[in-house]
């Protein structure tokens, strides 16, 4: 019986770690499909190391990091040592209450560990030197996510927040069965503790990047539109598909009530998400903007991460729909503020990691003003941390090897630069209009015109 | 004990459900992959707002349509109330036969809902109008699909035919163990009551939209060939792996023997419907046409559905191959007919729908004179029924916002009039050649001969 | 308690199964994607065929010789009749220790037949007859893949090597607990008798068939580079989601502590393969080239896959990055000896095939010098054999029906003169540039170079 339970719980935990794997290609496609055609092997590229890295990096140091073990009693830092091993006492050792094995455990959170670093690839696509994105990538899953990570799923401060051994007891207690549980942060699959911390470290890259050449010209915003949509809309399919095992297996177990419930939340955030880009794109921008729906799923699906389960199904809804809104907003008003952000991905794990997490105060069972006060310290400890230590590496990087490209570099592709190769080396590509110097310009707008005069190509290049 | 089986049960509930999700994303590849480049954001647009649409509406309305509860007595129609909510007793209430949750339930049923209205989207595509769609897809989704599903899998007459309390009582009565148990009609996981639903609007659609411009001309039938052979052979494959949870998830738990009995007879069908595509396609066309192949599994897969769980190898062969042939035979004929349906969903989602739900009264467990009736009896209602429905939902939407798309709309592609943007922004298309107004054409012809005079590119245009 | 277990070991292999499929959708991708586009409908109709010939071929014929059964005592060679039937004893008869059922054993030895004959298909590709290939994997997913998986599998003579029973009783006798139990060939999951075996049969078709034009010219090795770099990434991440499967499946059982540890180690060693690629490949070539740390994820996975259930975290580590480091060498290797590959199916399936095999009797817990012998024997005999019989099948059909296309259907493309038909009849392709007869150079390369004259093209092209 014990066996059995065991087994299937433990079975449902290494589902979710496939899961949240194939979320890398979700993430490749997206963002290969969301930037130009001669940048795309460099995404690829860069993708691939980071599930290579965030794995190992995480194996040696990470995991340890994150989760301190049982001896553990400090608030902001706790270290296990180097490397993973055998636990003894077998193989079969059970192993978080009882519901899944030491190596399901580490290689379910390295997966997620990995996911996190992903975010920040996005947003600096196009113009960062692969060296200085690699050096970043490992340092911020070997240390930077697993440290906020271990604040609260390590058992850290946000965990204790109110309890007689942690911070601001007289501000969070709150007493249960006479016991001081206090009003911990809560984040139930990480709209903060993966999300923002993610969007954070792509905000602080950004800022020191500059925008990509062509970007904001003579006060204008110029579109750089995406290259393959069928790859970008794979790419949320494929995130959606993942992130049933992301939320799904943050429950811990394959509990039928508590899974089942997660999957029909998710599942409607995402879809009130989606429509919630679909109404404020048609009404802002008056047109049916793909990448605005497709970035709103991705918006319902971050805010709901971090309540999905303890909100009913018209939460979900209602914290899917201003999520969706909120990354049309936001994806405009980084725009305004000269962000380049060449997928959205700040607008859609940091504005929606921080609305999903304060959604859980505001929504469902942890409603509550002192659930208010937690979310609020535990974003803003959160955001003043991810944002400031990656800006550190970033700035350090920036000033040893270097961060961005040169701008013959970016004119002409880091495909060709740092790859020495095309992603579609068959087709007839005019990759270079898009950024092209004055004269490089006009040769290929003079080429195209001889090519293609209909109207409906010369009009979608304007 | 009990707690083991029910988790296991309902953990692989789950897992179908992400398994029919995915499906989504097969169809849009499919789809997409299948139609012009000019018309791929479209495409895509569609299928993600389909889910989004497809998952709300069924639980504002359609949930309760077709599961009208225990306490329903009709025949035709029930509704329990709008909205979806949390059942009194807790997250963990066992629910249908103690195999599964409500909420896994809901979801699961929600997922396939979805799928019926993407059937209808590539039958239609690179001519309807996107609101036309949209609109079309709100009120099939929300009570087309689940009224017809009732009528089966919500206790309908379809579920009672020949019992005492059902229609045909004298001519379908079958007595099991002193009780009249009927001889209901038969569809496992939905040839008729998905595929041929989603076949008949599809082909209602068509009636009402008329063909491509280009597709009939001076009594000729034109190829206008797919854009993207690897999406379209995505498309296949992922809904084949998306099947294992459409017709294993259909056996309601993870019973040992039936589901991988379904695994084996779903996969066998899949496999026999290519190769009967294969080598009729070979003899008739003379040449190994990929979509036919693809088209062929798709074939194989959709007349397993019904009898996936009563068939033996050799059945599931034999559906398999018959299906694979009929899939071929479809598609000329409609085209004879001149009926355009860009990616043959007709052919391959009524046309072996129907034929999979009368194998099941001509082979394996079920087969037999009273099944044969009742087979006829199930697939004629639900083809006038939901036929009819479309077309006069078809019918209205035409007459009111319009259903067709301006014939400038339609030569210069929906993605730009629609959607404001291109799938492919860097690539350099020859896009408007295939169906360009006359003075177009000449433009692109001249200039594509200039840029690809060698045989190859040449002949592939013809 | 029982029915509980059993229905949860049952759902993993099943779910394995479903992995396993979709690997069939990686390898499509994979080798679509690393060869040219005038021959990817080719590519992609091989693949739709290989799962459907290599079912059906399986369930008529391979299954049982595979598979002898209970009262099979031989050592070579054993079967069991034709075709696949339901046990007696009903559908829920557990078989295989209790662990899943009859159909549940089928179908994922089927997946894992076919995807054997899938690395052969990339080997060969762009050149090889549609016919012939498809002969070949008749007989080749039949026959030979059966034989071999029946000598270790099927309880043939490399399980009962050094036993009473078995070959070498002196040399690799064992004995535990008073019998004799030999030092059976160790192969988890079959780096050898699935992946050397396709290695092998790729070897001989390659010898058989030349290298394509235009490869090998004046003494030099000219790149002609894969046409789409999304979609061979797809296909390695879709890869490595199947090996989930394939790995964690061949535990054959959820038996959650080695179906956990195999997950831990198999994807270490994908991840520590794209590091040894990444290095090798840039001290070697100077490069970050994607294609090597594709493969090189692809060889750590065929290496871990022989020992993934016995070797330590820093084991799996060290497999990974040794074969990582061996797929760039090896592809160097035979490019120098004019074997063309054009996905580099030998260097990471047969290369990190033997190495992975190897490794199983120098690290972990089989290591041993009884082990060495044992595994040596195992790989001589797999690969004389496998190698043998291909070449014998290959070399029958070229004398036969012939295997090589035409010198002009090769230039033209597979796609016009094998299927009519063009994978991106919208795109303006450059396709017949790389390898296009004097005349048909001259007239591309003008045309290209009127289109596009920006530096960035024309250097990429070089």
């Amino acid at each position: 019986m014990k066996e059995a339970l065991f087994t299937v719980h433990n079975l449902w935990m290494m589902i979710a770690t496939i899961l949240v794997f194939i979320m890398h290609l979700g993430f490749a496609t997206l963002e290969s499909g969301l930037t130009q055609s001669k940048n795309t092997v460099n995404i690829l590229f860069k993708n691939v190391l980071i599930i290579a890295i965030g794995l190992l990096t995480y194996t040696f140091i990470g995991f340890n990091l994150m989760y301190p073990g049982e001896a553990f009693s400090g608030m902001f830092f706790g270290f296990n040592g180097l490397g993973v091993a055998l636990p003894t006492g077998g193989d079969t050792a059970q192993y978080g209450a009882g519901h899944y094995t030491y190596w399901t455990d580490f290689i379910f959170q390295a997966m997620f560990a990995a996911t996190c670093i992903t975010i920040v690839s996005g947003a600096v696509a196009e113009r960062i030197k692969l060296e200085a994105f690699l050096l970043f990538a490992v340092f911020f899953v070997a240390i930077i996510y697993p440290m906020v990570g271990m604040w609260k799923w390590g058992g850290g401060f946000l965990e204790t927040l109110g309890t007689d051994k942690g911070l601001f007891t007289g501000l969070l207690a709150t007493v249960e069965k006479g016991k001081n549980v206090g009003t911990p942060f809560y984040d139930f699959a990480g709209s903060s503790i993966v999300h923002s911390v993610g969007g954070w470290a792509a905000l602080a890259g950004v800022l020191l990047l500059g925008a990509r050449k062509g970007k904001y010209t003579d006060g204008k915003i110029n579109t750089i539109p995406g290259h393959n949509m069928p790859l970008a809309a794979m790419g949320v399919f494929l995130l959606w598909f993942g992130w049933f095992g992301f939320n799904g297996g943050s429950v811990l177990s394959a509990e039928a009530g508590n899974v089942s419930r997660v999957f029909v939340t998710t599942s409607l955030a995402a879809a009130a998400g989606a429509l919630g880009a679909f109404f404020t794109s048609f009404f802002i921008l008056k047109t049916h903007d793909l990448t605005m729906s497709l970035n709103g799923i991705l918006g319902g699906l971050v805010g709901i991460t971090a309540g999905a389960d303890v909100m009913s199904v018209s939460d979900a809804v209602l914290i899917g729909l201003i999520a969706g809104i909120l990354v049309v907003l936001a994806v405009l008003f980084f725009d305004r503020k000269r962000l380049d952000d060449p997928v959205g991905a700040i607008a859609v794990h940091l504005v929606c990691g921080v609305w999903g997490t304060m959604a859980v105060a505001i929504l469902g069972a942890k409603a509550g003003w002192g659930q208010f006060v937690s979310q609020l310290i535990g974003i803003s400890a959160i955001g003043l941390f991810s944002f400031g230590s990656a800006y550190v590496v970033f700035y350090i990087v920036k000033k040893t090897v270097g961060i961005r490209v040169s701008e013959t570099e970016e004119l002409e592709g880091l495909d060709l630069h740092e790859h020495g190769m095309s992603a579609y080396p068959n087709f007839t590509m005019t990759t270079a209009a898009s950024v092209a110097s004055p004269e490089q310009h006009q040769v290929v707008t003079n080429a195209t015109q001889t090519t293609n005069q209909t109207k409906d190509i010369a009009l979608i290049k304007t």
